[in-house]
C-alpha cells in the first residue's frame, strides 16, 4: 500500500513500540509507588520528561504528559481559560483551526466567554496585525496553530509571538500537532506559554501526548486526583507511552534535517505534476505551507468518491482531516480561505512522512491521472 | 520478587501486550479515516466495544474507552454535574473514595456546587439509609465506590442502587476500578449509570481506561474536538489500547471464578498469620472485604520505613493507595473509619492479583514477622 494520510496518523516506529512493550512489561510499576520497584518506573519518567523538554529546548518541568493532541487543546484553552476567567473572558483563535481548538472554543463560548475567530486570507494564513487589532483588555489567551492539518499553511506563530511580547497579560497557545520535525517551533524565542504535541502524529502511540507550559504559569487542571504531573494532570502516568513518544521525538527530529528536503522534493513533484491536470486545483499554497501536506480539489468529482476509488488502488489518503472525514461537510479551512463550496467539497489531502519514497509519488500521480480520467468519463 | 502492591498497578498480561503490538503496527489507522485502511481500525475499535459491553452484560453504545480511571472518575462526576447544574447543586459521595473522585468533588465545590462526604463506621462501609437521608431535592449525583481501595472493604452498592431506584432524579456513579473481576457487579441490575474502570489495574495498559454510562444519559465532554466517542470523549481513540483492555477484562473475568478461592485462601492464611503478631493490628474487616487486600498497621513503626525495610528483601507492597504515598499523610480511610492517627500512619497494604501464589504468602509472612521484630529491636 501507499499510506498518504499521515496527518490522520503514522505508523509507529518499531523501536517506539519495542520500548513501549520493554517498559510495559518490566517496569510496570506505578510511579507513585513508594518502593524501588515504581521508583524505576519514576526515573523513566523523569528521563522521558527530561529528553522531550531538551529536545524542545525548554526545561523538564515544563513538560507534562497527556493522553494525545485533543486533551492538550483542551487542558491548555480550557485550564487556562478557567484559571484566569477572573481576569477577562475574551479569547482569539483562527477560523481554521482544528475541531479541539474549535470546539473548545465553542463550550467556552456557551459558558459565557467571548471568542474572536480570526478570518484567514486566501493561503490560509491569519495576520498578525489583525491579531493585535483584535487584542481587548478582557483578553486572556490566544490561540492559533503552527500548521493547519489541511492545507498544511504555516501560521504566523513567530510574529504573533512578537505581538504579544507587548501585550503581557495575553497567554499564547500554540497547537504544534502538525508541525513537528517539519516546521521550526521555538517555545522560548516565540513567546509560547502553552504547546500541544500528539504521540501518534509523528510515529509515536495514539492515546499519548504532550503538553508544554512555560514555567509559572497555572492553569486548571481537567483531571483531579492523585496530583500527578505537578498536580496539573491526575491519573497513573503512562509510563511506558511517555518513553515511547520521547523515542518518537528524537528520532523524528533527529531524521528531520536529512529528510526534510527529500520531502519537499515530493511535495513539489505532486505539486508540479497534478497542477497539470486541467481538472485539478492545488490548495495548499506556494508560500509559507509546510513540507508533508498537499491538498487539492477535483472539478466535478466529490472528495469521498476519489478517495475510494484511490483505496482500490491500495493508496490511501484523505478528504478533510481524519476527525472531520466522516461528516461529508465541506472543508472548514478552503470555506474559511475564501473558496467556493464545489472546491471545497471536492478537497484531497496528500499527507507525507519521512518513509514515502519518490517512487511512491511517481506511483500516485500516475493513479490519481488515471483516476480523474475514469471518473470524469463516467460523469460525462 | 513478591509483588504486593496489584492495587497501584498490575503487570500487563503478555497476551494483551502482544495483541496491543499488533493492533499498533498492523492496524494503524485512524478509525476515522474515510478509506479502508481506517475502516479496519474502526472494525477493531468496535468489536472491542461489543466485547467489553458483553462482558459487563451491558449494551455496546454504553461502553466509553478513556485515558484511565481517573479521567472515567472525573468524566462522570464533573460531565454529569455540568450537564445538570441547571437542576441541582447537590452531590453525595463518601468519605473514603479515591484522590480521583475526592478532589474532582472538591473542584465542584469551589465552583458553586454542595458536597455531602458520608461518614463511614468502623468496617470503612457507608450507610445506606444514611445516604437516603442525605438525598435533598436538588441532589444530582451519588458517587460511591464499589471497593475501597486502602483497605479493600466493599460497599453496599447494590442497596444504594436500590435506595436510588426511589429518587429516578438522581444519577448513580461507581468507580469499580478495584473492583473488577473480585466483586460481583451488574451494572443494569443495580441501577448505575457510571461507572469508570482502569486497565492498568486489571492487568492491560496504563494509560486505557472505561467508562460506563447509561443509555440515553447525556454528560458533558471534558474534551471537545472531533467528537469522538460518539461526541462524549473527542480525540483520536487508542484502538491498540482499546483492544487490549477488552482482551484484559475477558481474561480476568474467565480466571476469576477459578482463581478467587485461592486468592481468599491467601487472604484469609495472611490475616490468620499476621494478626498473631502483637505488634500487628488488621484494619481490613472481616466482612464485606474484598479477597485481594489486607492493610494492616504496625505498632510503633511507621509505615514508609516498613515499606523500604521489606524491598530490601524484594517483596513490594505499599502505605496507602499510590497516588497517596508520596504525601507521607495518615490514611485518610483509616482516620474516616475512626482509628487513631497513630495507627493509619503505620498502615501497611497488601494487595494480590490472581498470580501470587500461597508459597509467596507463606515468605511474605516470614520476612514481615522477622522485620517487624528487627525493627523493634532498633526502635527499643
Amino acid at each position: 500500500m501507499i499510506y498518504l494520510d499521515n496527518s490522520a496518523t503514522t505508523k509507529p516506529y518499531k523501536e517506539v513500540l519495542d520500548s513501549f512493550v520493554t517498559v510495559s512489561s518490566e517496569y510496570f510499576g506505578n510511579p507513585s509507588s513508594l518502593h524501588s520497584f515504581g521508583g524505576q518506573a519514576e526515573k523513566l519518567l523523569s528521563q522521558a520528561r527530561e529528553q522531550t523538554a531538551k529536545l524542545l529546548d525548554v526545561k523538564a518541568n515544563e513538560i507534562y504528559f497527556t493522553s494525545g493532541g485533543t486533551e492538550s487543546n483542551n487542558l491548555a484553552i480550557k485550564g487556562a481559560a478557567y484559571k484566569n476567567r477572573n481576569r477577562g473572558k475574551h479569547l482569539i483563535t483562527s477560523s481554521v483551526e482544528h475541531p479541539s481548538v474549535r470546539l473548545a472554543m465553542e463550550q467556552l463560548e456557551e459558558e459565557g466567554f467571548e471568542i474572536t475567530y480570526l478570518p484567514v486570507d486566501g493561503n490560509g494564513r491569519v495576520s498578525a496585525e489583525e491579531l493585535e487589532q483584535a487584542i481587548r483588555k478582557d483578553t486572556i489567551l490566544v490561540s492559533i496553530m503552527l500548521v493547519n492539518n489541511e492545507v498544511g499553511t504555516i501560521q504566523p506563530v513567530k510574529e504573533i509571538g512578537e505581538v504579544l511580547k507587548r501585550h503581557s497579560t495575553v497567554l499564547f497557545h500554540v497547537d504544534a500537532i502538525q508541525g513537528v520535525g517539519k516546521v521550526p517551533l521555538h517555545l522560548h524565542e516565540y513567546g509560547i506559554d502553552f504547546c500541544s504535541f500528539s504521540g501518534h502524529k509523528f510515529h509515536a502511540l495514539k492515546g499519548t501526548g504532550i503538553l508544554y507550559v512555560r514555567d509559572g504559569i497555572g492553569i486548571t487542571p481537567l483531571f483531579s486526583g492523585g496530583n500527578q504531573e505537578r498536580k496539573l494532570r491526575s491519573g497513573t502516568e503512562n509510563v511506558a507511552g511517555a518513553v515511547a513518544i520521547a523515542k518518537a521525538l528524537r528520532m523524528t527530529l533527529a531524521k528531520s534535517p536529512d529528510r526534510i528536503g527529500a520531502m519537499r522534493e515530493i511535495q513539489s513533484m505532486l505539486r508540479t505534476e497534478l497542477s497539470k491536470n486541467e481538472f485539478i486545483r492545488i490548495n495548499t499554497p506556494a508560500d509559507h505551507a509546510a513540507p508533508h501536506i498537499i491538498n487539492f480539489s477535483l472539478k466535478g468529482i466529490k472528495s469521498e468518491v476519489f478517495v475510494h476509488a484511490l483505496e482500490k488502488e491500495k493508496i490511501f489518503v484523505s478528504t478533510t482531516s481524519a476527525c472531520s472525514s466522516k461528516k461529508k461537510s465541506a472543508s472548514s479551512t478552503l470555506i474559511a480561505m475564501g473558496l467556493p463550496e464545489e472546491i471545497a467539497e471536492s478537497a484531497i489531502r496528500l499527507s507525507l512522512s519521512f518513509n514515502n519514497t519518490v517512487q511512491e509519488a511517481v506511483e500516485t500521480i500516475s493513479v490519481i491521472e488515471n483516476t480523474v480520467k475514469q471518473l470524469e468519463r463516467v460523469m460525462k
